[in-house]
């Protein structure tokens, strides 16, 4: 049996199964709401409000939500069970992407791309000179190659007329050893190429005009497979659960892809079929998942992907939209959680050819941290989790308007919104400075336990709620609307901070350095930008290095990305970098526990 | 509006449109008439019996059809306009397979196949070694290969499962450079080949087994492709006629591929599955077309196709049915008529490295002529047209049960059946064993002409029958079926013997030798194995060599395709052969027109 619902403010008429859970339900239509915890109840971001509809409310809902809520309606979509006709009101829709912050370290890449043009002027065929039209054009284009070219059967099956119409002259496309492309004489069509960094909750993407190696557009998205869990192993998870799930994350996925790709073009006022390649960093669940391979291995010890070595492969494949002859090429990863992301980073910050102590740290849903001395680079991986990205947080949230993004607590409580409007929520670079400025305000003990009003001196503590064994903390009221710090938020921060710091120490440990040996400090990361290194080193997510020491470099892997589309020598580092590189596995280390815990604590 | 008729003998029920071509509409439902001339009612193949239907006999059908079979209702299929519905009576259905033979030198072939077997047995995955699937495998198998191994995505998909399903022992299956198949530790499962020489009217295949070098089955097949057309010409302007017909005479030619590797499977017993790489000849129309390539140009002077060079594609790109990730092997042409399938007798025979003046000569529906000396191989293709395979006789027909396939004229008519049937028509070796004795016989004489039975002092003059200008010799009446051989035939003829002489005397004349130099003469092609060597030098079809010097190869063809499958050596000497060729363009010649008219002549 079918049921219409009326989705609101979409105003589409939409027939589902009865029996269908309603946030599944809606996703099958397209419509992906935002749900981190993949539909159990926990990240509370799938409310929709339901009228003309007699839905019960389930316990959970009644826990979770606010009086004012249930009074209005409001539902978790993902606790719904779609019975009868009626309207579903989406909350406003969120803008569902963070325009990420591009490094582009400024360097000028010397252009040496593995996208190529060539121009050529053929002799015409004769009876005395009868050879074939490819073997014509390969021969013309040769002398300049470093080996024999190669030809797909539709471009054979296109040249013949081409050549024919053009009197035998034209311009050809090379990706690699492959003809990919034939161009009318002085067409000078444009040869694009695009890099692309899978983040488990962003996608960004460059468009670069390879004629002249320059960024012509940078956009970001957010990874539409957010909605079946918000971080790797949820999605791991969920592609176990039954035949198929697999296929369905690598087609969310590219169809986002498709959808940021093709604004980059809009945007840019150049055509997608002029992309001839795409180069992919990620982390390895992302990139099995573009791949469609299994990436279940990778979530049980002892963490082993399918593969880790670069790849070169057909767009069209894949069903990547871009010129339908057009390559992938997937850059190598390191470790099963070390992926293409941290090679391209440092393939970008030049780590591995460091004459000098330097630590790199890629914040994004999993925070890698990488040491490099002059005997080499050290990886390790931390599960940071999403609470950076607002994951798992009450009021977490991007990096977007309505975000609070800095905050101070003394004198007087201030802070900043995104946009400079009212209040929504908490994003990352916030999230850090509110726990740092609690502790150095004395609401947070060093244990991260949030103190009773009677316990502070402080006009802080009117601010304080407790309510049965929960507590929070008041930030704003803008409008209305509170955001607040709860008690369990401290303790999703603490669960990252200690994470990464642990990464830290022992890969310091493992160098036999210590923090004074360190020469610079590099910040990479969505939301590098915003981040207040005074109060990263108050909080304890980095050691108490010398704040100039402390740079920040926005998306390293975009820019190592970029640098492998554009030059064919970056590409072969990237290569070397992820053979070389030494892995340390925290969890197999004996003295990670200890460490770990010992990092929880705040401070430094 | 739908017409229904029953087709007999295969008691179908069909449906057609009405105002079709019955011939066409037959074709489209399956059922492939013989009509070498593509339905231009010129070959008189396609004859079928209407009963219950009142359709007129064109004028072209009383004109060629004898009384009786005017009288039994027989039409030309390609003449009958679909209108009411009834009865179409097939002609006894051709066995549509000349089992081809094939030579196969008997020359032991070194085992170097670009397939190859190898057993692998990793290391588990543990905490500290923590390297990809792939990357395990790749690494283990590398040190033994010439360069870095590559997998496609389908394998990479399939690969973490069967790791650990077998426990990381196991065998792979190479082609070149890619793991294309994981096979369970100790399963010896087969590794088999094919070599495929796409005639223009045969397919002949040679299934290999890769592990022995040793061929398991061989077989041909009709070319579906037979009925658009007997020449590659006719099938170039097939192709030329609107859209979908290059993919109509693919598709044609595809489905016999399949269906004759489906029976070389089933005959020796083993999977199609099984089969990772397909080495092709053939000429380089058959080629294009098997490909999907515009073979338009190569019909046109100067006459030019789209690729020569040798090319590797995947089986699944083409349909091919072989293993999934099987690959296809062509081989490299020398010009637009001196095909793969001429590389390949080269191959075959030597040619390239031989000391001493050595010609071959490949007949099969066009004629190549090879002359090698010490200083390379000379080619030439001469238009023999399908005469030798029974297109454009009258009662010419493939070598066959019930062909005519030798005869002597003195001093009695005496004639040999294939099979020892009744005579039902002529085949190659028989048409030549005609025309040369009723020469020698003085019944042709030397411009061809077939004299009147006034002319003749012997009993066959009562077998030359006239009729207006027509003249034909009655041959046989076995079992009251009447076997002719006409003027026309002997026309027909003429023109295939001339095209060809004349090729062997121009590269004689190019290389400044004569026949007294040439050491050894080889006769490949389909119907090799039966041709009088004798009256081949009495027609004049070659110069007068001593018989000690002509040798029969059999398919010559076959037999390069089958050392490009076994040995990866071979495959290199074929690209030499290719480049170093040298074709000489005969129509570009101001001598060739002279030097046909000569040869059109009889006797030596």
């Amino acid at each position: 049996m079918k049921v219409r619902l009326r989705v609101l403010p979409l105003d589409r008429e939409l027939s589902f199964k009865a029996g269908a859970n309603l946030r599944e339900a809606l996703l099958e239509s397209g419509i992906a709401l935002d749900s981190p915890c993949g539909g159990q109840g926990t990240c509370l971001k799938c409310k929709v409000q339901l009228s003309g509809i007699t839905q019960r409310f389930t316990p959970l809902e009644r826990e979770k939500l606010s009086a004012e809520e249930l009074d209005g309606g409001w539902h978790l979509a993902c606790q719904v069970t779609v019975e009868e006709a009626g309207e579903v009101r989406l909350p406003e829709l969120e803008v569902s992407r963070a325009k990420a912050g591009f490094g582009l370290l400024g360097e000028e890449i010397p252009l040496q791309p593995n996208v190529r043009r060539r121009h050529f002027e053929l002799s015409c065929p004769t009876i005395q000179d009868q050879r074939a039209d490819w073997d014509r054009l390969a021969e013309h284009l040769e002398p300049l190659e470093p080996g024999p070219l190669r030809a797909g059967l539709s471009l054979l099956r296109e040249i013949s007329h081409r050549l024919r119409e053009w009197n035998f002259a034209g311009e050809v496309i090379l990706v690699g050893d492959e003809v990919v492309a034939l161009d009318p004489p002085g067409s000078a069509r444009d040869m694009l190429g695009v890099a692309l960094d899978i983040g488990t909750t962003t996608l960004a993407a460059g468009l670069v005009d390879l004629d002249t190696g320059k960024v012509v557009a940078l956009d970001a998205e957010l990874n539409p497979q957010f909605v079946f869990g918000a971080d790797v192993i949820s999605r791991i998870m969920y592609t176990q659960d039954g035949p198929g799930k697999r296929e369905n994350l690598q087609k969310e996925l590219l169809k986002g892809i498709n959808q940021l790709l093709g604004r980059l073009c809009r945007s840019a006022g150049r055509e997608r079929e002029r992309i001839f390649e795409v180069t992919v960093v990620g982390n390895t669940t992302m990139l099995h998942s573009l791949l469609g391979l299994d990436a279940g291995h990778i979530a049980l010890a002892p963490y082993v992907g399918g593969i880790n070595r670069a790849l070169s492969i057909p767009a069209a494949e894949l069903g990547m939209q871009i010129h339908p002859r057009g390559r992938i090429y997937v850059l190598p990863s390191i470790a099963s959680f070390v992926g293409a992301d941290t090679v391209a980073v440092i393939l970008a910050t030049r780590l591995h050819q460091t004459d000098v102590p330097r630590l790199a740290i890629d914040i994004g849903t999993n925070g890698e941290v990488m040491l490099a001395t002059k005997e080499g680079v050290l990886t390790a991986s931390t599960a940071a989790g999403p609470a950076f990205e607002g994951g798992r947080i009450k009021y977490g949230m991007r990096a977007i308007k309505g975000a609070i993004s800095s905050f101070q607590a003394m004198p007087s409580v201030e802070y900043k919104v995104i946009g400079g409007a009212a209040a929504r929520g908490i994003c990352g670079s916030g999230l850090i400075d509110l726990v740092a400025e609690l502790f150095r305000a004395g609401v947070l003990d060093r244990k991260g336990r949030m103190l009773l009003p009677s316990e502070i001196d402080s006009s802080l503590a009117e601010r304080i709620r407790v309510r049965g064994e929960e507590r929070e903390f008041v930030i704003s009221k803008d409008e209305g609307k509170e955001v607040t710090l709860t008690q369990q938020d401290v303790r999703e921060l603490q669960l990252a901070k200690g994470a990464i710091r642990a990464g830290i120490e022992l890969l310091m440990k493992e160098a036999k350095i210590g923090p004074d040996d360190i020469q610079e400090v590099l910040l990479a990361g969505v939301f590098g930008n915003y981040i207040n290194r005074e109060k990263a080193v108050t909080l304890g997510l980095i050691p108490p290095f010398p704040l100039e020491k402390v740079h920040f470099i926005g998306n390293g892997a975009m820019d190592g990305a970029l640098r492998a589309l554009i030059n064919l020598e970056e590409r072969r580092q990237a290569d070397q970098i992820a053979a070389l590189a030494h892995h340390i596995e925290l969890s197999g280390r004996p003295d990670f526990e200890e460490t770990f815990l010992r990092c929880l604590a705040l401070g430094n």
